[in-house]
């Protein structure tokens, strides 16, 4: 950590002062960047993209060479592990991702396999220390994936869904079996995020874009149980380099003392909840990443700095904010306005940090 | 309400005494009924089902056939408003609804009128007119409205959204014309519902579809404000014959303390809050309706009614609670179940009710 030009990141996730409050932007190697389709392009598809670890390298580190961010972050996919497990992941041009042998029977999943991160994932694994070799100590490399009930929804319904029909059938009606493959899933994330950190990722993200369709009951027993066991995993291993864990729950806001109580050490937030008030509530215990709505972007420069001011008022004095979208960046955003956002990050946040 | 032969819902709304806890279900009236295929099938397509009274009064009345519900809500859209201001509202098989004239610009927001109720929508107040006759007085009839806020994000994209690029980069941008939109809409719906109540409706419920995709502040500002204006309004007239208003922020858990101080009679919980937290939060207030997870009505008939205890029980022993689901019934559930959930409903309430 000490190597690093710039660990405002990492200082940030453990509270520790910083001069000024660190940025990146969930999605931030993406469509929005020119740069980004070109590389798409060049790929042929999104999955040759994340496959090949020069072309996954080189988009992570387009959105550095524009904008003074705070830390890169791993380009991929959550669905990477299921892929690797045996489902067939495809992405048809226009639409979500898809799964061409979706599981639904206690047969399906008692087949499925931990994958084996430097085999069957060396592809993300080479990804990583490619990054890493490339950043050279410039800003940290954030690793990630998705969480065990977001990645179980993908596998169950075979794709995006809207309702979850499939896996909350299975959940309120053969729930051993969902636990079952909830486990596998969490023993296939943990092995993923060690082997991720071993190849030289600087903190990890667990994204939990569906924990938030579920009740506050099965949230905490199909969801946060399983993070939480992760959580654990990461921390108890003595090589374990000290590497912040952020837990990020869409809609999650009702959820962020239970999310708190897991041990992670920062917590993302959507825009649906007010930083200031997060930061009463457990602020004490964690950091905090977030919370514009993304939506601001499509404004003005100048509103933009309004909406970041705000924010950065809303969280206060202090170390212990990362600021961030409280989701990804739409693709139709100009980059311009990312360079408004993040250059108003680091100005105005000046004055919380004396 | 004392000429009703069921006047549970009216009760509960009022948080009197009752016998059973009383419940109803979010479109109710709709695809999972082979009866309402069949109608929606003679009518042609979805919009001539809402523009002929008789048809809409036949599905309205189908579900007290077969479940012995508590009330009867209006077979309608919530776009049947903005349709009428001239937008030119589409159904296209298999997709969400679409307007043939977007509104997004000063002028064309400037050019919007308030639609009459009794000429302009007169089918709609036709048809309450008519399920009131049908009802004979057998239980009460809930007329509803779409939220200003929730209408005007459909007439600015122009249909359902994922994004809601439009309508933010417009209330970031411009939010003083946001502002007048919102205003000419809440005039619109607060007529509307006045004119509702006049045809007969024994309650009405606003659906704020599209809150719960704001910020805390702009929640307030954008949605909630108006939102109070039209309960302030329906509240002041002396002719108004004291008809329960319920208000339904989807995914607006964090905020039902604000919502209750609206002057409101009771809120709509969608399945992410737990009821017994919110009855602690705002039930000396208002009343709460909700609040199942509608995927467990895919559940088995056995489940369902666990399900249903676990909903009763977090409310716990008193009146104020409506059961409902957290969202409307989606199309692929089994009627069966919806029986299994309405009876357990009156059977486990009992004790709670002593």
């Amino acid at each position: 950590m000490s190597d690093l030009k710039n660990d405002r990141l990492l200082r940030a996730l453990r509270r520790e002062p910083v001069d000024v409050t660190p940025v990146w932007i969930m999605r931030q190697a993406g469509r929005y960047l020119p740069e980004y389709r070109a590389t798409r392009e060049r790929a042929g598809d999104f999955l040759t993209l994340c496959q090949t670890p020069e072309l996954a390298c080189e988009v992570t580190l387009q959105p550095l060479r524009r904008f003074p961010l705070d830390a890169a972050i791993l380009f991929s996919d959550i669905l990477t592990i299921p892929d690797a497990m045996g489902l067939g992941l495809e992405f048809a041009e226009g639409e979500g991702p898809r799964f061409r042998h979706p599981v639904r029977s206690a047969d399906a999943i008692a087949r499925l396999g931990v994958p084996d991160p430097e085999t069957e994932l060396r592809y993300v694994m080479d990804a990583v220390r490619l990054i890493r070799r490339e950043l050279a100590g410039t800003v940290p490399l954030i690793g990630f994936a998705g969480s065990p009930w977001t990645l179980a929804t993908y596998m169950v319904e075979g794709g995006s869904s809207r309702d979850f029909t499939e896996i909350k059938r299975m959940l309120f009606d053969e729930p051993t079996l969902v636990h079952q493959l909830l486990d596998v899933v969490t023993r296939a994330i943990e092995l993923y995020l060690r082997a991720q950190i071993a190849a030289g990722a600087q903190a990890v993200m667990v994204f939990d874009t569906w924990g938030g369709v579920l009740t506050p009951r099965d949230y905490r027993e199909f969801s946060l149980a399983y993070m939480r066991r992760i959580v654990a995993e990461l921390a108890s291993k003595p090589d374990r380099p000290n590497v912040p864990i952020i837990l990020f729950t869409k809609n999650g806001g009702a959820w962020i003392e239970a999310m708190a109580e897991t041990g992670c050490d920062a917590l993302g937030l959507d825009w649906t909840i007010d930083i200031g008030e997060a930061r009463r509530r457990v602020g004490t215990h964690v950091a905090l990443q977030g919370n514009m709505d993304p939506s601001v972007l499509y404004a003005s420069p100048a509103r933009i700095r309004t909406e970041v001011a705000a924010v950065l008022a809303a969280y206060g004095e202090g170390s212990g904010h990362v600021f961030n979208l409280g989701h990804g960046i739409h693709p139709q955003i100009d980059p311009e306005h990312v360079s408004a956002c993040v250059d108003a990050v680091h100005e105005l946040s000046v004055p919380y940090h004396r």
